[in-house]
């Protein structure tokens, strides 16, 4: 880490700063410049709170110079992790290939996902999304149908070969939902349920991480760091939007995470348009989008009756629309080298 | 709710969506203006998704007119709440006398926290805040005592009166901190956990709970609605911050939501500085900000060695400055006709 | 617009507002609901300040229906405008073929200008962008050279044939500017100087108008319309980027305003993806993105030596990189139907 | 300026980074830590572009040290600087005594205009606002009245002595107004509008610089700086409510500002609750709470008749609540030891 201090700090100051970094067990280098010091520490500044070093006489502020995440970094894994959805579709986000999730945002009935199911296959996707858990705005709202909702997910994997992508909200959940999903889906209001991040650390299955509304990329590899300090390296980011001023979509769909992620860390990444910007008629535009940007994968909300969905309506495109999306990315996949 | 529909709208696709209204259960008010129609949807829009109007053939765009909340509104109850903390010191918030809550970050060890808690009731708070649980944004940083946390909480409750203001973190430690605490605490990164809101929701102790980074009110008075919709009316709502793109704070604290709740809530809303701005230097005019705005109650970092200490050490003030700020806040109280 | 009235509003009030609606020449509609009266209101809202309807008493709140902007509309022109850009390579914005514009941020001198104008041509591109005049946050930094820097534009465009985007930055640099530019360029922080959008409103040359740091989509096409209000139809959109908490660009490309514009104006909107994200590593993957989101045009900075740029060398690209760049973007446009 | 090299970065790169560090006429400092190497770099970083250094091969990323402001800076200047407004009531912001401005958004006619400034006088302000020029985001909304507003505006000075703060919107008009104004005002919109920050700084009458909707605090300082940096050094700070993602608010008034700007500038910061917020019910509590943080000043929309008012008739108060107020104010400021 980097301590500035103030123009008029005292050499008294200075030496106390050093003091306490030994204590840290850093070891510290003092550049006195033409306008004012600055202390250099040297060591792992990871496990310490080096914020509580701004509130020391005569320090103007401080900067860290390490990234905080370890196990999610480039540095410790130079090639790019590729992680196998399950299903018999034989779907993996981080290869050549790019993973296509699409589904109901809730699995409403039996009839619907099936109906709903089918038509992802048939389209040419290898993963099928479906809540069955859903955690929602107002506690008055559908909030899914629980166990029977994952039930007809595993039964629509049986009947299609899709692999099943759906979210766990709480550690009692992650038992049952272990038991009936390919891939445990983390929302992103829950990118910061640390005991839930641990709880899906100790599983054996990929997890979908969805990145926080206003979460930075740190917190967002963070949160992943804390599913891999358990064990579990089977981590998908998954960028959904951010909250923003705008208006005209319910959020803001950041692709330019997508290169930096793949600069900075070894997992992959999927995008989701339909979350990410909340408009039905947006979505088919960014998806191109975000795989002409280098995404790993795409989850998508699909319905075959939007009109009549308890969920998302708003966001959701029908099959038909879906089969076109997908046609249309084979080709820009093709121009970047890459499938669909 | 109000459906705009597109200037080039026909007139089947109002009739569709008319039709869809009376599926809801709505009746319809269709208001042929100059320039484009209108749809005006008459009855509880409380428990739809309305927004899959939005995606209606001939649609513009969905108007919601209803706040989705209820038993947090004030049109449910006109009179504030006034809401006691426990503990001997007679300490509420929602009443004339505005509660202040102080300690440290996290709860390190007995004598600390004892020191600690000694000096905050000397400087005339009638709470004691302290993390036993920690979510920390890094895997590798220090997560709190845990158990042994609560329980030097629960001895400093003892010996010093102050009601004990803790987070629970996960709905597996409700019981356990509802042993200990006065007051559970649900931080801001889990404003949207609803099923831990849910588990609060069932207990018979005051949930402090902190808005998410980037929750919209609506949305806080949501998350306090689940806790209410089980049963649990002793909400009292902090505003710790939110996060823009500003820098020189670590969060912004946007005090206009004071007056707003008192508006639209009867819900007490304390305010925290500390986690407000992420810098002591700026805690004590925040803290005078915050109770001239109208807050009933703040909540602030407080240690006694904060070069020291293991979390926060950024934000926190010392004893002797909580000292000189509450005798500046005695003074703003009474020009506006409150005490602290 | 629609008014919706508070739950305690008397039937006084409500007639309140209709008599205040009648007074600014509207005629209005009450709509008794189960909950409350909402008042509709018929007629051009667009003349009139709605938001003063907020303080009357017995009203909650004013829901705008009419988009404030008319001949940025797509209700008023279905197809969409294609703007020729000038220089000799019949370089326009809206058609079928992308309008690639790339140079560096400002004229350092001829020899650098000469030379990233014929790698920019060779490359394919149409435009030459270049700042003269340069808006810079700090009153020490380079401030561009001015007519002479205008005047290496000029000789630019005779070698290459290419079209000069250049920034004019106040009212009485509109003559000069506009006697060497092909395109005058508005900048981000000049979005809402409203008097030098009318004085390139009285020109007869294309308007590339940048979106402000934190400008609303709407507040965008209403500066459009600013110019368009003084006869010159002929605006380019261009997307910048916005302001965000996100730390690892210096701006957030929010490429779901591509798809959006498309939808309600019939002007074109182009990409900077240089100031879109501040850094020269993420702009390739941007420019695949903003192509295949739809983006009508691309405009990028490019340095033959960023190490030594007087200006913005962190997100210039070199020629090298521009060919590349270019090379893939004529695959993407393909895979859309377009062309580079 | 610190050079954080890339873990990777090899021996000749740091060198590299060296060399171009003479070049800029700076010193170098390599610090070759555990895990990468750092460069601090000695010298003026001010008049540099130390971005581009970011796009040298092998350098990770680039921290500047020293603010880049330097007139506006405390380091200059220790004490306070105290503004007088003019007129002939005394105003001044920056002392121990709160300089209040209010006024109309607009002068809309001369009935309306010495009617609100008698009030104003009344109620204790020593300044009038009232814009005779009106940056607004419609073309087709009201402008203002021009020089006829300016002639009203100085007849309300010689009957009231209330000192006359009002808009500058274009260079051309700086002499215009100039004869008119007791202070040039500088719009939000128009805080990046160097040339016209350029002009007033030519000026010798105060300049009330609004902070624009999403500049940091280093850029609001900057332009300042630009104003300073041509000789007038009376610069009075506005905050005036940024753009975040909340909407119960049309601004977020970030009041933490005021004691940063107290810490690291010498110029006074007044408040404006009114733009701060946009709806008047929220202007009172927010008035106190700016002056419970230590704002110098604030300025306020006050119209006798907001209902009619031609613009932001949403966020005025009428005379009576401005006098309500200023007594609430009066408490207040002694609670904190200063005046109103």
């Amino acid at each position: 880490m980097i301590i500035v201090m103030e123009v008029v700090a005292t050499k008294e100051q200075v030496e106390h700063v050093t003091q306490l970094l030994r204590e840290m067990g850093m070891r510290e280098h003092v550049i006195v410049g033409t306008e004012r010091t600055v202390v250099a520490a040297l060591g792992d500044e990871r496990k310490l709170d080096v914020g509580r070093m701004e509130n020391v006489p005569g320090v103007e502020k401080v900067m860290p110079v390490l990234a905080p995440y370890k196990l999610a970094s480039r540095e410790v894994q130079r090639e790019r992790s590729n992680i196998p959805l399950g299903g018999s579709l034989g779907g993996a986000a981080g290869g050549k290939k790019i993973a296509v999730i699409a589904g109901p945002c809730s699995v409403e009935d039996r009839t619907q996902l099936l109906e709903i199911a089918h038509a992802v296959k048939e389209a040419g996707a290898t993963g099928l999304r479906g809540g069955a858990f859903k955690p929602r705005t107002s506690p008055y709202a559908f909030q899914g149908l629980g166990e029977k909702g994952l039930e007809i997910l595993a039964e629509a994997r049986e009947k299609t070969g899709l692999a099943v992508v759906t979210e766990v909200m709480s550690i009692d959940q992650v038992p049952l939902v272990g038991k009936y999903a390919d891939v445990f889906q983390v929302g992103a209001r829950n990118m910061q349920n640390y005991n839930l991040l641990w709880a899906v650390g100790e599983q054996h299955k990929p997890v979908l991480l969805k990145r926080g509304l206003s979460a930075t990329l740190e917190e967002f590899l963070l949160a992943a760091e804390y599913v891999m300090s358990r064990g579990n390296n089977q981590v998908i980011l998954c960028e959904r939007g951010i909250r923003t001023f705008e208006g005209y979509c319910r959020n803001t769909l950041p692709l330019a995470i997508v290169p930096e992620v793949h600069r900075v860390s070894h997992l992959p990444i999927v995008v989701d348009p339909s979350q990410g910007t909340g408009h039905a008629h947006l979505v088919p535009d960014m998806c191109r989008a975000a795989v002409a940007a280098g995404a790993d994968g795409l989850i998508i909300e699909c319905h075959h009756d939007p009109e009549h969905a308890l969920t998302d309506g708003a966001q959701s495109i029908t099959p038909s629309s879906l089969k076109n999306i997908m046609m249309g990315l084979t080709r820009i996949a093709q121009a970047i080298d890459r499938d669909v």
